[in-house]
């Protein structure tokens, strides 16, 4: 067992928790609770090692088993440890460290983009964590193919960008890029920036294949943004109404895309 | 100047920032920042007094003019005092008491009721401060007429549901209801609640008058919540998604409501 935080495990975990920067050099990244950790397992993420303590309720120890069937390599930490490297107020008892899986692609990051790809997003500058795991949890349910994000953006392996998404970290490809990159990832399809002052989105054609490009809050979408976009789609609102929250507004506009996709295969 | 934390008006912000019984018992409640007094003045709501510091920008100095020539008392307070009562990192150097307007109404609280509302929303358990806030924009946004809260709900007009719903509480009949009253004020229009087993909103007919409830994520609806429905609605999700979040789901749903509305009376 685990007892000393100098342990080279321990710190490990505790500087992939922190900067984004750590996570890329070590190729790797933290989850944290039972439900995120089986969703690693069903995606056949690749586990580093995974550290559990006593505190771990009857699901998480048959995880835990489950894990060791499968070679990996898990070791009990004392639950004093556990809570000086938990993210969360109420630690969850068990955490891995996972590998991104997929070193080929050009970002060294996630599942892989898709051929063709009819959906993609691209998320802009958003900084707030749980603002970024709100959308790409929304992506996982909107039938987005690949989630593209660039350099001004929050990094969507920190641990409450994880914790937001809910899982759809292991089902989405995410990978972090360069505007260049983007803009050959999405050459020959039709890009669209999330904007007030854009067509309603109810009027636009969706159905063919898009990017759509969602800023934050306060600035809205950047130049590098605008220069990529041939297009510009709005959320029609109630009069004296402003804003929508970036999560909502982009989580609006994505399930508009499957609406339309969905009605017009019928 | 105010200086000391045991002025009588800053011991009654304090309290009113707190529980909701404070709150409901002074029948007042606190907005912070230039952003949100600006809405409540245009909203022409009804000031017990407001108080600023010294670190105000040029814009907020205009507003305590402002403020002043219509009467309301604005006193200066010291920089560690406004700092000692505010609910936000960085104060916003200026915070307001203000009385819930109509106390006419059943619930003593904020706008009437219209008389035959054709958008409702219930917002049902729902815990999260931000959640409930970021609920309440959209609501305001997507032409929802009243928003009923049931004993379950946290308190919509806490400090921090107050800050993530960016004015929509200055615009949108917001009323704390028992569920016997939320009975009556629905009385003769179709009642959704959001359920991941109902019927596509996409295949709903939404045009009439309706009243939607949105649950909390981790247990849905409530059993009230559930007699009072005469039926369910769902948004399609891709395969192997479980659920959004409860601020997402409520707000795709409610624009679902704007679109159908919006595309068929052209």
């Amino acid at each position: 067992m685990i007892t000393s935080n100098q342990n080279s495990k321990i710190k490990l975990v505790r500087a992939l928790l922190g900067r984004s920067k750590e996570r890329r050099e070590a190729g790797a990244f933290v989850v944290e609770g039972v439900r995120l950790v089986e969703e690693a397992v069903k995606g056949n993420w690749k586990f580093e090692f995974a550290l559990f303590d006593e505190t771990l309720g009857e699901r998480g120890k048959l995880q835990v088993e489950g894990l060791r069937l499968k070679g990996v390599e898990v070791e009990e930490v004392s639950a004093s440890v556990m809570k000086s490297i938990s993210e969360t107020e109420t630690p969850q008892g068990i955490l891995a460290v996972l590998e991104f899986t997929n070193p080929s692609t050009s970002s060294g990051q996630g599942l892989p983009i898709p051929q063709s790809p009819n959906f993609i997003l691209i998320l802009d500058q958003i900084r707030d964590p749980g603002n970024l795991g709100t959308l790409l949890r929304s992506a996982a349910a909107s039938g987005v193919q690949a989630v593209l994000i660039p350099p001004e953006t929050t990094d969507a392996f920190a641990p409450k960008v994880l914790r937001s998404g809910m899982g759809a970290h292991f089902k989405l490809p995410i990978h972090s890029m360069s505007w260049e990159e983007i803009c050959k990832t999405t050459a020959g399809i039709q890009v669209f920036t999330a904007d007030m002052y854009g067509r309603p989105c109810w009027e636009t054609d969706l159905r063919q294949p898009i990017a759509l490009i969602v800023g934050n809050e306060a600035e809205g979408v950047s130049e590098s943004a605008r220069k990529l976009a041939n297009g510009k789609i709005s959320i029609p609102m109630s009069d004296g109404t402003e804003s929508l929250n970036a999560g909502v507004a982009g989580s609006v506009l994505m399930f508009e895309v499957m609406r339309q996709r969905a009605v017009n295969s019928e």
